[in-house]
């Protein structure tokens, strides 16, 4: 089947705002046939580890050959590198900004490139938004098959930034909440993985502030509505959830809360 | 015209929600040159009424080879059916919970199947997001041109649910607001056809809480800013506006207020 | 390379209305091979002026043979005209309201046409929604290569509304916010060219209610976080942001807000 190259976008412009569709026109000027597709634009205002996790949770499910475009880039303007990396599972446009932390985590890149061949660039480049003037003619670029070493020269070393990890001491996993999805289901940083020995009966404990469930079930309809479950979510960490409700206000808790598992 | 086959989502997930591109990445992968529409990421958590109506004002406007795939799904992971529904009008795949209620109203479905055959599944079913894993990787394989009776046995009935209907007692119905539009206008359960024999004049009298307006009119437009009107709006439904301002906020009302039309 | 037709959406109806999918509905059941693309769907409730501006912003990226449909739309139902407007970098369909205003300060129109030839409409227009039952139709038949010619007589005249216009008298600019990104960035419309002759050092003072900063900078990241500065931004007016915070929080101002310049 021919197929047309797909550009994915990754942003903290938010929703409603004009300046994704500012990058989709520089996109589309230069490689009209190009297949876009938003991720989110709803990453918080530079907050790069969110965008991280969501780069790591999303991306890898897209055809190979897809180029993804993120753009959280608290240094705009400053003297961060932005990079070209390419994965098995795809390629990535980016600031050099931790971004690609959590998907470094998985595998080595196969090839990564500093972005400084100024020609791929729009003509006038405003320091504040490279965003337009910097990866969106890159990407057309690169999707139109641009071979990346022709952006700049190789590059060495992601930047990596530091990641709240879960911490799994003899018969208690101590972690917390990291996200909070569009129905209030609380995402902790706590891996199916790590919960491979745990009892999933119980016997198991699950405290998040003042509140406890047992038993870590697999779905929320195996429980009454109202009542808190906890379940491995889909992208293989503990949640913990109220049935047909919202936990996060039901709870009052929030990113960054504490989740303990004890068995 | 050679054209791509289009698949359209409706879901609860939020617009902000990276869930949706997940689905997106799932269809993708299978069928990479299908045309991808957004309905809406918006019906409120699991409000299965809210999204059967959505899907019965907007999607028949599609073309009819179009794939409309809804997921507003309270009970995933239960035992409640997938199904794949095929109206003169277009095609269909969701949970067999009430979302195709209002569509059903139109006319008999010419073709529904369970959804059972697990090879066209992601290998690993997460029971939480039948979505990524069920019903987009069915939904690409459809595209692809997969016979619907491959993906399982003929489907008997489908769910209904209770839809608050509106009452006609000789010169007076009683019906309530089913929707606020993104402009405050309120959208009544009142339809058309049944407003065909009340005058549109001064002898009308709408009711909604405290507030009184007389006459039916054809447009916004032809009263003075500020001023309460009532119309029949653009599904065919009467609703209530506030000339160029917020009905909703304006009136202090909201879905579930009734409504009343007496002549 | 052949490319298919490109139509541009923005909007008041909300990013979350289900309304935009029923235009993109009616386009794609007459040509279903469109590249439909989103500008924006949050433009404040019947905002004439921020559409022209966004439409201002943002559409002459695209490649100039995309048709860019605008619906923001107070007079809807009323005699307002709806008309198709081309330029040297897009073409345009929209209501007779302003919404051209920005644009047409550029450059003289190449065509326009009022839109009156009804056999191109949906076959009952409601009174209510001419954007899904007027311009997108005529969108998607243009897009198919309609003559606009065939769409009604030539258009005398675009409709003006009046804009907030910065004052430069001696060494003193005036001028006031007319923006508020999603970062909390303050859009002024105090442009690029006004501040030609004004120093960009120490000497030169911007003030904002009852704050004050100094000197013109090229990009947030030359100063410290938390610190307010000001810049020329990506659209050539002069912004004002606090380094890696909201300043539209932070300073409680807003759009309406007065700014000087002075050195």
């Amino acid at each position: 089947m021919t197929c047309q190259p797909i550009i994915t976008l990754t942003t903290d412009f938010g929703s409603s705002s004009p300046y994704v569709a500012t990058m989709k026109g520089v996109i589309l000027s230069i490689i009209p046939d190009v297949r876009l597709v938003d991720i989110t634009h709803s990453i918080l205002p530079q907050q790069v580890l969110e965008g991280a996790q969501v780069l790591a949770d999303v991306t890898p499910l897209f055809p190979t050959n897809a180029l993804h475009v993120a753009v959280v880039d608290p240094g705009v303007g400053s003297d961060r590198e932005i990079v070209y990396v390419e994965f098995s599972w795809g390629r990535y446009l980016c600031p050099d900004n931790g971004l690609l932390s959590r998907l470094a985590e998985q595998a080595e890149p196969i090839m990564m490139v500093t972005v400084t061949a100024k020609q791929f660039f729009r003509e006038r480049v405003a320091p504040t938004f490279h965003g337009r003037d910097v990866m969106a003619p890159v990407a057309a670029h690169l999707s139109m098959g641009l071979d990346p070493r022709e952006l700049g020269p190789l590059h060495r070393e992601l930047k990596q930034v530091n990641w709240p990890g879960a911490v799994k001491v003899a018969n208690r996993i101590t972690g917390e909440i990291v996200a909070v999805d569009s129905f209030g289901n609380l995402v902790t940083n706590i891996t199916r993985e790590m919960l491979a020995d745990v009892p999933t009966d119980e016997k198991v404990s699950i405290r998040c502030d003042d509140h406890e469930t047992c038993n870590i079930f697999t779905t929320y309809a195996d429980q009454p509505p109202m009542t808190l479950v906890a379940v491995i979510g889909s992208n293989d960490q503990l949640e913990l959830a109220i049935v047909n409700d919202n936990a996060k206000i039901m709870l009052g808790v929030g990113v960054g809360t504490p989740v303990e598992v004890v068995w």
